[in-house]
């Protein structure tokens, strides 16, 4: 006798939301499709169909398989944004495996870390962070199984790394189907850590389940938000450029929406503004991903006529607040371009606010919407909640005044740090997951970040509005980027001191900075005449992090040599 | 000593799949602007914002707690469209309970039985289904423990149904917040039945996860649907118009993707092309759902000229496929007008299959993407696995010609017929969901549904594909609707009987049928010649089933007087 299931909750109630899954969507509606252009520093091109991209996935898999790979084993990759980064992210997680980016901008000793940390059985490198492996070697070596060189080539470098296999060779003789396994949704897809700038870094996990709702959610509310009057169309086929490293949270889940929407993905090796600017031209990419950093250069660079960038129509800012002074002048000189951002860290995955205009406030003037556009944003309803509490986790008022810490919960929130249970309960308190960020909130629900709470400059008893500051200072048109820190002062604990980058071919001086300020923020009633900056600092260079933010820890090291450079103005 | 939990997998990780989580959205962007408008049969409109319909809701389900209703418990509707209805589906919901509508078109022995099968602990009525409670009341008096008289009034009109409140005045005095529980995701939310053509009407019931899954899939896949360069835009404020009875699996999932959408929901009373009209030009409703027979009563309106019907730009066709000629006589009569279709059963909820166009078509002539847009679609990815299959469970080739049954799994399958193991196992077979319908695919991945299984006609050991039939039929200017069954016959086993009812004020003869269909579909190698209908008859009426399909059953069952009316024409 043969027992028949006469209920089937794994094909219907419990259809698992997997990783896997987003793939189907690409090869059942445009197999032949160009799905991947990849453009190397020397401007070679790649071209891969999904049914070709798919096959070689496939390849992959089969070849991780044979090395063993099994459910939970973490593979990493330790290399730039190409398709075959894409291709080990999907053969790793759909077979089970936990896939994870090694941030190359970190210092070796925190690599080496990360790698060690993870546990990582298989590393993907590629010719640009050969070096950078070979320097970490030693430290690594003994753990990890296997390399894999990812090149078009079969030859292998010389190198110390063994077992190392060249990619095209490993899958070359390898089927091009795999029978991707139904996983439990729970099952751990992807491992990120933290850039460590407050200790070491932290490993956040994330499952299939996190992944796909993620990506769900991103493409309804990007496809649902309100559209301006002179915004324009939004085209059927996306083209994305991922200028973010997939080494920083897989560039903020691009791998995975990206697939579920069909884009022709643009992956560019390393930044530089000649290189995106020849991708958008030839691929007519029609949106892409930037830290402020990258928008600030593109506005620097100085043959950017010779381009037609004039399908490049979203551009999406990440990895650091937006100054408005920089998303006016982005928009002034691409007059077809809208500027926007979010909010999110390592333990939210992606965005948790994101900026955006309500429906009712479309056909507002250009300069107000600049101002709601300008905010942090709005929380991620339904998928994520967010408050803004104070130290009592009670909320605080809407008055767009009162200062607390933002505090999360919901699909794409880290559970928990791996292997790290007390700095799991350090940020998981009460429910809700503590983001260690300063932020006010108004009675429409958009909520401005001020600062880290631990950035927040103290002079006397009241806290300066570090982001504010670099906000108006920005505005400036002689102005490319603004930085504020604290300077230790007996009397007032700490004193406020703009460290300004004067846009280029732009005289001005430190006189001009608080000119300004009185201009913009006091005379309109922004700033309180207390919080001007007591020191401004005109420099060449602002310090930056691993992921392109300010780095204020850096400054705040070297104060002394900043303070030298700086004048006095109180 | 307190222990501190580290990890919240049901805040990050596990965060649950909840109804309630929908409500989110509108209360936190829009809670101020108009949620629904109801119009009454007599014209009266009433009129909530989203924060005055969650009150209300929470009053209702403050009220629903003190009657005693229970996580699990079946809380049922008979009634029409309208703000109460939405309310009492969201109370019982996010209270925990199962909302199950009752469909009042149903012969009253089978509303009996479902009530008494659903075990419906409350039923909710309003005044126009009032007279149907009682007719049924003394079947279902024993177990049902009240009713809620639906009404604007606080008087309760005569009537032996008893225990029986007035909605407004169980409510009046509740608290108008109410701490919707974390309930697990896989609780049961609906409980819908079908129509019982084929025997004793059957309950598929639907988690709160699989609700919010269908939501989130539908609203993405809407908004990330390719537009047509002459597709009116799409506008930022969803005004829709809930034309189907709520009582038909929710109207197809409307309350909770138009509350995920934030949408202004339109509710009218009974359908009537008038009160359709007045609703569309006073609201600018901009979309609607309409079974075939409605959009054919709205094309032989008289005083259709009288009405601004402008704003409607796209119009849902669910519940019976839609011929070519009826969207085409549609879209011409009013130009700013799309209209589209898809393909679901009470089984799957809502659409498994929809009609869509793919990117790479934008551009092609409109007569191409009509022939594309009648076919029944694409399947739901990545939501919902669609194969067609022959009898031995394998795919039939994508040659748009083998004929095979349509199977299904994924995320708004139904699990189980509720209490009926026997007619669950006939469905769910190999892991897959058994439609009983009939179709075929091309190499694109379309299907085009030919017919019910059991409505295919076999003549000879041949198949005669009816839809096909039934859409060149209706193709003609002359054609309003038109219908084929199967003839019994000694010889052939069937022969073909077309059905037609003709366009107001035309005329036209079987024989102008006959030439139509060798014109259009046997000179065009669409038809082969021994497909072409024997019997035609030219009736005023074609019997409907309660959804408003052509009841195939039940002129089965009067077949020889439909024969007394047909010419034979072979």
């Amino acid at each position: 006798m043969t027992i028949r299931k006469t209920t089937c909750p794994e094909f219907s109630t419990r259809y698992p939301l997997l990783v896997k899954n987003l793939m189907n969507t690409p090869l059942y509606m445009y197999p032949d499709d160009i799905a991947m252009v990849f453009r190397s520093s020397e401007g070679d091109y790649f071209r891969l169909t999904w049914r070709q991209w798919h096959e070689r996935t496939c390849r992959l898999a089969n070849a991780l398989k044979a090395l063993n790979v099994k459910t939970g084993d973490r593979v990493a990759a330790m290399c730039l944004n190409h398709h075959w980064h894409m291709e080990s992210i999907y053969a790793t997680i759909c077979t089970g495996a936990i896939s994870h980016p090694i941030n190359v901008r970190l210092a070796p000793d925190h690599i080496a870390y990360t790698i060690t940390h993870a546990e990582d059985k298989i590393i993907f490198v590629d010719r640009d962070v050969l070096p950078l492996a070979e320097a970490v070697y030693d430290r690594i070596r003994d753990n990890v199984e296997a390399f894999i060189y990812m090149s078009d080539k079969k030859e292998l470098p010389e190198t110390k790394i063994r077992p190392l296999y060249a990619y095209e060779d490993l899958i070359a003789d390898q089927p091009k189907t795999f029978d991707w396994p139904d996983l439990d949704e729970d099952t751990h897809a992807v491992l990120y850590y933290t850039t460590g700038t407050t200790g070491l870094p932290k490993g956040a996990l994330y499952t299939h389940r996190q992944i796909y709702l993620h990506s769900l959610h991103l493409t309804m509310t990007v496809n649902t938000a309100p559209r301006l009057p002179d915004d324009p169309p939004r085209p059927n086929q996306p083209v994305p450029m991922m200028n973010i490293p997939l080494f920083h949270i897989h560039a903020w889940g691009s791998p995975f929406f990206n697939v579920l929407m069909c884009s022709k993905i643009v992956l560019p090796g390393r930044f530089t503004p000649e290189g995106f600017c020849e991708l958008v031209q030839t691929e007519k990419v029609n949106s892409t991903m930037l830290v402020p950093t990258m928008l600030a250069m593109l506005l620097e660079y100085e043959k950017i006529d010779d381009w037609d960038l004039s399908s490049l129509t979203y551009v999406n800012i990440g990895a650091g607040a937006l100054p408005l002074g920089l998303k006016q002048k982005a928009e002034k000189r691409f007059p077809y371009m809208r500027v926007g951002s979010g909010y999110g860290m390592t333990e939210t995955y992606d965005g948790v606010i994101r900026a955006a205009i309500k429906r009712d406030m479309a056909e507002l003037p250009r300069e107000e919407i600049d101002q709601v556009m300008v905010k942090t944003g709005l929380a991620f309803v339904p998928a994520i909640d967010v408050r803004v509490v104070d130290e009592q986790g009670c909320d605080v008022p809407k008055d767009n005044d009162t200062i607390g810490e933002i505090v999360l919960r919901g699909h794409w929130i880290m559970e928990h740090y791996y292997k790290d249970p007390d700095r799991t309960a350090e940020a998981w308190r009460d429910g809700w997951f503590h983001t260690g960020d300063a932020a006010r909130i108004d009675s429409e629900g958009y909520i401005t970040i001020v600062d880290r709470i631990t950035d927040v400059i103290r002079s006397g008893s009241e806290m300066i509005p570090t982001v504010l500051l670099e906000n108006l200072t920005s505005n400036a048109d002689f102005v490319l980027e603004a930085m504020y820190v604290g300077v230790p002062d007996e009397k007032w604990g700490e004193l406020p001191m703009a460290i300004v980058r004067l846009m280029p071919g732009m005289e001005a001086t430190e006189k001009d900075v608080i000119e300004f300020l009185n201009w913009q923020g006091v005379a309109t009633g922004k700033l309180a005449k207390w919080m001007l900056p007591v020191y401004v600092a005109i420099v060449d260079e602002i310090p930056k992090t691993s992921v392109g933010k300010h780095n204020k820890k850096e400054v705040r090291k070297k104060i002394d040599s900043f303070l030298a450079a700086a004048k006095k103005m109180q």
